[in-house]
Order: C-alpha cells, then structure tokens, then sequence
C-alpha cells in the first residue's frame, strides 16, 4: 500500500530515517564511551526498543511500571524505571517484573526506599536503587548533593538494595557540580557511584560535555518532531515522525481545517508558536486545536489547499501524539512496509 | 473492590451521579420538546450511549467514523456525524455504515455534497444531510445564511442525498437569526428546514431560550469537569468523573508530584487556571504537567499531603483525558462496580 492510500489522519514513520536516527546518536554515544538507554515514552512500540538494543543500547527507559511489563514481555532484558514507586500493588507488580527483567529503579525519599526494601527483602531479592537528582528540572528529586549522599546511604543500608548511582534530567551546567559534591559525600562514606544517568533530547551531542555522565536516556531524537527541530538538534529531514491529515473544509480564503485536533496531536505546546508545522505549507498557522479539527491560516501562503488535499503535519511533540494513536505505520519510500500496535499505548500506572 | 485498592492513577466515575446527570438534563430537555441527541466523544462508552437512549435520547451524536462504527457494532441504531466526510475510502466506511444504523452527516461545500451524493447514488441509498453553519465558532461551516441556503438546495437536488436541516455549535445569541434568514431564503424555494440541531454544554440550560432549535448535543454533561464547574452548569456535587493519583514525591516543604501528568490528564487549559482541582486540598495549584508527573504547589494548603497518600482530582477537560485511558471504572458508594473499556479511544479517523 502505498503511503497516499492511508486514511487519515495517521501516523507514519519514514523507516530509513528511524534506522538512521538511532545509528547516529549510538555512534556518538559509543564515540564518547557513554551508556544509550533510550526513553521508549516515544514511541511505546517493543519492535523499535528493540532496534534500539540491536544498534548497541544497554537496555531502556521506561517511566511507567505499566510500560516496563509489556517491554519486559516482548523480551527486553535491561530496563530502568526511573520513578518513585508507591504503593503495595505497585511494589507486588515491580517484585515480579524484576524476575523477568535486570530492572533498576529510582527513588528520592526515605519512604518510597522503605517501601522498595520491604518487597525486596520479602521475595529475597537484589534491587538497584538511584537515587533522583533535581538538578534544576523542579520536579521529583532530592535538593542537593546533602541529602543526595544521605539519601544513597540509606539504600546503601537497606535489606534488599543496592546503591545504583545518581539519576537526573536534563543535562545541564549544574550536572556535573552536583554529582561531583555527592561523589565526594559518599566517597568519604567509601560508597562508589557507578552510573550517572542523564537525559534529555535537546542536549543529546552536548553529552559529552559532562564529565560525570556515564549514560544517556534520550526519547524524541528516534522520530524527531517541532521541539527538537526549535533545539537545533535534529533537522527537518532527520524527522521520521508525521502525521497525515486531509483538509476537510476551506470555510473562507484564508482558513483551512484538518480532520485531525486536540485527540490526533494533543494539546502540548511546548513555548511554540502553533500546533504542528505543515511540510507543504510552510508559512500556514495551525493556530488552535478542536478535538478533532485542526484550525489553519493559510493567509500567509502563495498557494492555498484545495478540500480533500492531504497534508502532512511535524507535531510540536512526538511523545503525547504517539500515545494517541493505536498504530503508527512504518514506511520506506512513501510505501507501506510495517503496522505497529503502540503496544504502551494508556499505560499510565 | 473498593475505589481506595485501584491502582493509579485511574479515572473513575461515580454511576449514580452519572444517572443523575444523564436524567437532568433528559428531564429538562423533554419539558421543553427538544430532542436530546448526547455527543459520545465524551465517554466513548457504548454502555453509557445505550443509558442515553434509554433514558430518552433519540440518538447519538459522533465525530468521527471510527466512533459511529463502534456504536454501530454495539446497537446504537442513530447516528449523527457532523462532520465532512472526505475522500473515498471513508465515503466507502460511509456507505456500509448507512446500512447498518439511520446515519445522518454535515456538509459545509459542494465538493463535500458531491463525494456524498456520489457514494449514496451508486449504492441506492438516501442520506439525510445537514448544513454546517458557522454561527460564530470560526471552525467549519457555511458562513451566511445565503451559503446556507445555496448549499441545502445543492443537497435538495443531489442524487442520494435528502436535505436534513441545519446544525450549528454553541448556541448563541447568533443562532436564532442566521436559522431564521436561512429557513426565510429556503422557504421562497419551498424547502422546509426539518431539524436544526445545536450543541453544547456550556449553555445546556439555555437551550430552550433558542426558539429554532430542535435537538441538542451535550456531551461533558454526563460527566462534568472544571470547564462545566466555571461554566456554572454543574456543581461540584454533579461532577461524576474523577482522576484519583497518588503523591509520588514531596522534594520541598510546598511541592508535591502526582502519578499523572499530561499523559493522564492531557495538556487542554481551556482558559482555566492550572491542570485540575484537587478535591481534597482546594487551594493547591496543579501548575504544570510532565508527561507523567503532576507538579502541584501546595503552598497555599494548610495541611501538606505525605507522600504515598491518593488525592482525587477533577480535569479541566473531561473528553480528552477519557481518550487517554484504556478503561474507565463506574464506582457506587466508593464500591467498584463495572470496568468499561474506552471503545471508542484512539478512532480518529
């Protein structure tokens, strides 16, 4: 089938430049002798996990437990879950998942490693635990290299776990000053710190530049989208990842609506101006979003769409879109060559 | 089970605030002869589309094809699609369609009207279609009363297809006079307007102040949520769909992070202040989502949640956060009674 035959709207991922995608930033990362554990929130699909694996990752990243089981049963060996698990049933499904998998995880409070502790010395086992950075992202994570040290101490001493290394996201000036204050911490304590795990896909060829990295989780850079485009990271033709829509209305000169909206490319902005950017219009204005209509201003553009004309959208993030959809479809050549389930589609807890 | 064993984060739904709701709005709808034709994109739930209709609905309302199709599969037996349906292989889902169920779409141009005359002529059947107007949403839509008029006589005159009415979203102070010029130019033609079907649920207690419309499509009625709370149509006691989460992380004295973040409760503001309402800490502020973590400050709380506890939250927008779960679970008395998959969830096209 032939990339034109596709109802829309649709997901397509252009496949040569998936493959090459993964290989450039695994040849970077080898380059610099850095760990590639791959964020799977992108594009939630095991095949492509596994493209990943093959090309020379460690393992993934998942953030989800949900999204670990299913990564684990399609038979992913290596998986990190960098979250605070909470929660007896939640600490039962990590207890079995870590007989399938090499599973680590991290934490960023006394209480969750408490929990960890208790499940893992039940069912003696071993579990990794890294301890989460914030390092300026504002989110999870412990305040500073203090409490980072006190904080790997504590797994350090608990039935059940081991002390896995530090954890943060994203990779930035502050990095490598705050890894570098616990190291010393808990080198005084002889506790070694051995990974360092940093993330994000605007920074991902900047990596290098951290000294005290020792791996990496990106997620967007296999399919590419707006965000990345804005970072500078990646270029319109490394983007894989587009959604295919049909102009369903031309109500006046200068508007155009897509039958897709707020359920085919969420509602993420992410600071840029507009909700996707039309390869064939480049100077259209996808201004606002209806769940399933994309509103457009074609006023900016020498020439305008016709009703039933397909056009092809780069979403501001390829993350939220992915988990939209119930496929996508892998094409080479503009033919069709693979259907994917986003087998983690909804896998949320 | 009761509600306090789900996992999280998880949406569920009060059944008996949703019979409730579903009863209102039937009861205040009957009272004033108006038909009640519910929007499904809210709930995507054939279960609650069959309580609709036996509560007194004389059909459903659906965006998309993907969504009537399931209906369809599951005994829905009217079906409204306002929506243009462009291009040949939805024409041909189109047509299959028509034989299963009553179907009646939306046009807003004659290249729109020509598909479906085209597929219903071959096929020798007659569907009704209505003309879209753009009353003021700036969407879709015929754009003065003399389009509209031109427009329902181009259907009038097509093979296959019957002129429906007219149909327009929301209701406003717009919509009596653009229906009433249009019923004015079709009559000099002796085109009688059957239906005129409006929509929304931001004005669902007003629709009877609109002495030309006929039927309603409501669909965050059923559920509420805080657009329909600040709206002023529902009250707090109404709202029947809750996101329960649990606080995975208290890295500050003021902040807290939810098991949820824009994966669960999609990035919609819709003008509104935060990501949600936190039912048992009011003055928290969602301020922003990850994709799956909620940051919340809790500065303003007099009491600070520990971590591990579950707070339930009620979304901005009730429609697009049903898209991004797998299943839904009706609860009565805090008891879990039904677990409905989301059947419509991810049928955009």
């Amino acid at each position: 089938m032939r990339i034109d035959e596709l109802e829309t709207p649709v997901v397509v991922v252009d496949l040569d430049r998936l493959e090459a995608n993964i290989a450039r930033f695994q040849a970077y990362l080898d380059r610099h002798g850095i760990a590639n554990r791959p964020h799977i929130k992108t594009h939630k699909i095991p095949e492509i996990a596994r493209m990943q694996i093959d090309a020379g990752a460690v393992g993934i990243t998942c953030q989800k437990l949900g999204e670990a089981e299913v990564m684990a049963g399609a038979g992913i060996e290596d998986i990190f879950v960098p979250y605070n698990i909470v929660g007896g049933s939640k600490l039962e499904r990590l207890a079995t998942l870590t007989r399938w998998a090499r599973i680590s995880v991290t934490a960023d409070s006394e209480v969750v490693v408490r929990g960890l502790s208790s499940i893992m010395r039940r069912e003696a086992l071993t579990l990794p635990v890294l301890v989460e950075c914030d390092t300026s992202m504002g989110r999870c994570g412990v305040q500073s290299p203090r409490e980072a040290a006190e904080l790997a101490r504590v797994i350090a001493r608990s039935p059940g776990l081991r002390f896995g290394g530090l954890m943060t996201y994203p990779n930035n000036e502050h990095t490598d000053p705050f890894v570098r204050q616990t190291k010393a911490l808990l080198a005084s304590h002889g506790i070694p710190v051995e990974r360092v795990t940093g993330g994000g896909t605007a920074c991902m060829w900047r990596v290098h530049t951290h000294a005290e990295v020792t791996e990496h989780r990106a997620g967007e850079y296999v399919y590419g989208d707006r965000h990345a485009l804005r970072s500078g990271v990646m270029r319109l033709e490394d983007c894989a990842f587009k959604v295919i829509t049909t102009i369903v209305s031309r109500p006046t000169t200068d508007r155009g609506i897509l039958d897709g909206g707020s359920k085919a490319f969420s509602s993420d902005v992410r600071d840029l101006e507009g909700h996707g950017l039309i390869l064939e219009y480049p100077e259209a204005r996808v201004y606002t979003l209806s769940e399933e209509h994309g509103h457009v201003d074609f006023s900016g553009c020498p020439r305008k769409p016709e009703i039933g004309e397909r056009v092809t959208v780069i979403p501001n993030h390829c993350c939220v879109v992915t988990n939209l959809f119930n496929q996508i479809v892998g094409v080479r050549n503009d033919t069709v060559e693979v259907v994917w389930p986003v087998a983690c589609r909804g896998a949320v807890q």
